[in-house]
């Protein structure tokens, strides 16, 4: 088994074959969830499993499984995968690299002629993006019970067409039951989506688990006034107050390093007219850290800067928490057996956490869960311009053999 | 002379009556320069002025001048005025007040039978707002040399029109040279537009002059990313920026009180999403301060500021100046008169500085400028529910009486 390597060009190749379903101009993917383009990708995704000798399901959302037998094949599977939908103006990797590197781990077993004890099975998950039918992650979701199937099929694009008949308008709504289905473990090989491991010039990062996200909506209410005639001492300046308040984010996060993150994304402010003293602002929190009592210290801070910023500056400041998720630790076995698959294939590595929200993290509730990340040019993803190297996808995919082989054959 | 008093309820009917033309729902007015409504307020001035016994000119941009002859007919008038063009959604006072005030100086002066020494003439200036046309104030600016009649007619609207144009439309092409007329005096009366007199109980402010102001616009450059997968140290976040710079601009007008002013009145961040740290930001900087000298020291810490923060943050940020006016100081004899006057009329008064831009101030560049405010409800302006109280538009309009009179018969 030490021996086993992935084929570097062929798996390449497949990205880039894959990459020209809804290619764009600007050398990105626009592929969004259940669309026919989407269904393209999935045919082609099917077709190629069959070719690889694997039976191919289909769940009733749309969720497909290729399963390579394994010695005991009435074992629960070690299972990989990840999503073919994209975002509007997405990149070729985000998810279709994870889709992909398990099909060339089934590929490279198969010319090894190398049967593992347990199955294997490679999987792709429906609308991980969340782009044209909200919430993201909604296949995963429903197959780990965190949605009902009927709650999902009813989600509405902005057509007003439903999850539902768009799976059965591709020939995507299939007959297995979703969830239920044995999982002994769950990889998924992706893109950092952020710069630590290029910045590092680390090959392969251990994701030992997912941050934590709580998201505000806040609304500043002052006083539209002229700029010209209303006194500093007399004004009620909601952008003032928003901007104490975006600073207040910054202090927060940088207090709680190197784990916290906060982020004021939208910031809008009216009038919006540049006499006039703004009246009021509406803007958004993103606080994020993986562990969530830390989380909670966090929110805390928050609310006692908003409390201390209206009355400092003199406004009304409204604050609802609108989205939360709690943070997620991987399993220990699968991370460590990512980082002795790093080590085996003598690629430098680091524990990292994951910031962006995946697939794994639904499954993780299911069944023993590990992520493999690798760079990204930049840190940029959900961008045309999103980009990888050769080399690294391919060391992505040897961890990614090398770990789920480890768990398929301990005893 | 002492016994000379306006008359409340006829002068708050004109106001009224003038307020109907392009009255909107919200009980403000819609009278755009120029537009066929602009035409019917002139046209009921004009007949107003000539049933009052008044002879009226009409120069090539539509500014009107109603005399009222002198003993001595040969020497320069003593002038007031103001204009009847409004904001989209205007109030009923901005503008009109001072105009009507003047048609209530003239009837009051006939109904006394009172012969003053030299002219009287009440004027509209056109397009003063310059909603329709920019820039504003451009009938007096043109009066008194600041703009070419070339310049100012070839102006156009959002429709491509021209200013001159326009004025042939409404029949407004008068056939008076612009400028050159002798003033001896300018006053005008108009409501504060700010809070200050209501806030501190006073029925007259004696304006002793204008800010200077200068206009930036700033563009803060950072780098979008995830706001999941960003470390903190590594972030550029331009709205961290923007928001460094709207709080220094208030630190500096503060550290500048009671007489500067600074506002960041717009504020557009992008790309604007929850999740994405912002990547650039546009913002505008109004400073004002009645002291042109002071205003170069505020200049000077705001570019500083500005450096400062992008060091600090690690970004770049561009600051242009668009605009600027200088600060004007109004006439020390013609400021004394009203001052003088609202004692003689037992109203309270205080000395005020005009934030806001008004015909006055182009007008202070050719002839003895002072200005009479009023309170007006909230101090509020610019907005349908502009109101200000009968009494103290009576008050003013006093007071304007008491002034002209005193200038008109000095020797």
């Amino acid at each position: 088994m030490a021996n086993l390597r992935v084929n570097q060009d062929r798996l390449w190749k497949s990205l880039m074959d894959m990459a020209r379903i809804g290619a764009t101009e600007k050398g990105g993917v626009c592929r969004l969830a259940l669309t026919e383009l989407d269904r393209e990708s999935r045919d082609l995704f099917g077709a190629w499993c069959r070719d690889a000798g694997c039976g191919v399901t289909v769940d009733q959302f749309g969720n497909i499984f290729a399963r390579r037998p394994g010695r005991d094949d009435t074992l629960a599977p070690v299972m990989t995968g990840s999503h073919l939908d994209s975002q509007p103006t997405g990149g070729k990797f985000d998810g279709a690299y994870g889709v992909l590197a398990g099909l060339e781990v089934l590929r490279t077993l198969n010319d090894a002629d190398y049967q593992t004890e347990v199955p294997i099975e490679v999987v792709v998950w429906t609308n991980e993006e969340g782009s044209r039918f909200s919430p993201p992650m909604i296949g995963s979701g429903v197959f780990a019970g965190l949605f009902d199937l009927d709650y999902a099929r009813g989600r509405v694009d902005a057509d007003g067409r439903s999850q539902g008949e768009a799976l059965e308008a591709i020939g995507y709504a299939g007959e297995a039951a979703v969830g239920g289905r044995a999982v002994g473990a769950y990889f998924e090989a992706h893109i950092e989506q952020g710069p630590i491991l290029e910045a590092e010039d680390k090959v392969i990062g251990a994701v030992t688990g997912a941050q934590g996200q709580r998201w505000y909506s806040v609304v500043v209410s002052g006083e539209e006034a002229h700029a010209g005639t209303t006194p500093m001492p007399r004004r009620k300046d909601a952008l003032l107050g928003a901007a104490r308040l975006v600073a207040e984010v910054n202090r927060i996060a940088l207090a709680h390093a190197p784990h916290a993150c906060g982020t004021v994304g939208v910031l809008r402010s009216s009038p919006n007219s540049r006499n006039v003293i703004p009246g009021s602002v509406e803007l958004t929190v993103d606080l994020r850290h993986p562990d969530d009592r830390k989380l909670s210290v966090l929110d805390g801070e928050l609310r006692r800067g908003v409390q201390a910023i209206a009355d400092e500056v003199g406004l009304e400041i409204g604050i609802e928490q609108d989205y939360d998720t709690v943070a997620v630790p991987f399993d220990d076995v699968c991370v460590e057996a990512v980082r002795n698959a790093a080590s085996d294939c003598g690629y430098t590595h680091r524990d990292i956490i994951s910031g962006a929200g995946h697939d794994a993290v639904n499954i993780s509730r299911v069944a023993p869960t590990g992520m493999i990340f690798i760079p990204c040019e930049d840190g940029v993803s959900h961008n045309e311009r999103e980009n990888a190297r050769s080399d690294h996808i391919a060391a992505g995919c040897n961890v990614l053999l090398d770990a789920m082989v480890r768990m398929a054959d301990r005893r």
